[in-house]
């Protein structure tokens, strides 16, 4: 969470934690996007997790589901099927996250017990696109964008911030702050976090000795971002 | 957790997180201060806060409350009614804060709906006070501390330390420190904590090239302040 | 939760943090060594973590248990008894910490109110290494490793470690890595994690102005550590 929310305050977004039933009902209404991110998953969790999914969908508010370790026990798996019918709008996570979400979810039953390159995940994320309506992202080397038609790549950040724990966590709610901003376009919004986040890793790693010191500069990267450095740092690419 | 505990820690003090209910008795009497969050706040942790408060008021242990967002649910604005109604000695919050908790507090039914500046909250922070018998805090540009009559502006900090998740939290926890070294003058502790983590923020400043590095730049000018700094560069005022 | 995971992404570990009862039993099949750590103990999280410590003796998996302040509750106590009964690999506290489970498992009632010496702890340690049967590990100005016979000391580390929150809690961690990579020498492995993590935080120290900015640069030195700069620090002896 401390990762999660300084990366949102470091971009201009205001970020605010809950997880608490009671008072879902009360505050989704005020907020601009949600994220949802299953990392430490607790039963007590999951029924706020699928109201303010609801809660979103009613009011049209766009959502982002970060399906985290989803290959790791059935209990998440089962958590994440069902946030899965509650339509997100995006839902970003690793290839073997993707490729489990995806094989689970068009019952496919392909194993998932080995670690996979982004670019092995681009069927599986365009058929749990297809699947679900909402836009796929998996993280890797390449970040793969897709809506289930178009297939995009993005080709920023640096190998060092997967040494970094809940990058991915943070990335993803960069995205639900991209695409509170333009909610219309979410495959482009997405693009844009995940390319916006490997500009301001690659800025940070000019400075950095290491994961933690890249941890620090890739935020204070991302406060400082101006046009001229998005422009001349950006590598989005159509893949498909 | 993290940014209060490592401020607590650089300060000098000795920080311990507990919300567990069946400890609380048993670990209570050790305190010299408590300090009660309602950042995340699930209705588990409830029972133990009241019960922390309880037990610390009964000792005679001063304790202080962040009423994190309290406006943005019933639910929280209920947790924060209870915990006011057990006498905590300091309450600190931003302007928003005290303004929904004054407002809930002595029936003047005014809704919550914009940013406020710490100076807006002047009346609301005297009414509060007043009303709960707490030294009032309103963290801003300028703080506001305030026991119902005796007005007092602390002018240090720098703007970019709201960009940092958590520092409103870890100043809260600063202040039941100092408390806890002068619990007779919770006024001036107060004040004094406000000042002197604002003074770290300015010291930080200095070496910072965003809000990451300002973070760790904070606290490292925290652990090593001397009475020459702190003489030279705090400012404290009467306001009224 | 922050520190122990970038501890073990920057040592080449790979860190999962789970708490739910219900994927303890698919989970736990897949890791090389658990960690239990009580440091925020709930009621909850109990039944978990004894779940997780059986799965992992049945499985033959070694485990690491740390009995964060044991001493400050009747609560914490009974639980760290009830896992130690589950056969830990290891168990790594302070002085404190060691005296208070020694002294309640092996039935001698003194009482734990100051502040101890790891150096105080030797023969505590080894009565708890015995009754217990875990290396037991007591963190200090010099580390006190145990197996109930032999005692190993570990010459590593820079006092300002104390000053950031849970650098116990991340150590413990390490030993985790460091015993599932050597799970038959859980003995030479600990004293291997201490003094290792020992040398980051002396390799950090040359550049930290605090305890943040140490923090930042111990992981960093942790994620770059070579044979060489082990070789040339590591301080390990024999004590008795």
């Amino acid at each position: 969470m401390d990762i999660m929310a300084n990366t949102l305050l470091a971009a201009g977004a205001s970020p605010a934690m809950l997880h608490t039933l009671q008072e879902l009902q009360d505050f989704t209404p005020h907020i601009h996007a949600l994220c949802i991110n299953i990392g430490t998953l607790s039963p007590d969790w999951l029924p706020s997790m699928k109201s303010a999914a609801q809660t979103a969908a009613q009011l049209g508010k766009p959502w982002v589901l970060d399906p985290v370790a989803v290959f790791a026990s059935e209990f998440r798996l089962r958590a994440c099927l069902e946030l899965l019918g509650l339509r997100p709008t995006v839902v970003r996570g690793n290839a073997s996250e993707v490729i489990a979400l995806a094989n689970a979810s068009t019952g496919i039953g392909k194993g998932v017990d080995s670690i996979h390159e982004s670019t092995d995940a681009v069927d599986a994320a365009k058929s749990l696109a297809r699947a679900s309506g909402a836009v796929v992202a998996v993280s890797g080397a390449v970040d793969i964008i897709t809506d289930g038609q178009q297939v995009i790549g993005v080709h920023n950040g640096v190998a060092m911030m997967q040494k970094i724990t809940a990058t991915g966590c943070a990335v993803t709610a960069l995205i639900a702050a991209f695409i509170a901003v333009d909610p219309s376009h979410p495959l482009e919004a997405t693009a844009s976090a995940l390319s916006v986040f490997g500009v301001a890793g690659e800025m940070g790693m000019e400075f950095a000795r290491g994961p933690a010191s890249l941890r620090m500069h890739l935020i204070d990267a991302l406060h400082g971002l101006d046009q001229a450095a998005i422009l001349s740092r950006v590598k989005i690419t159509s893949i498909e």
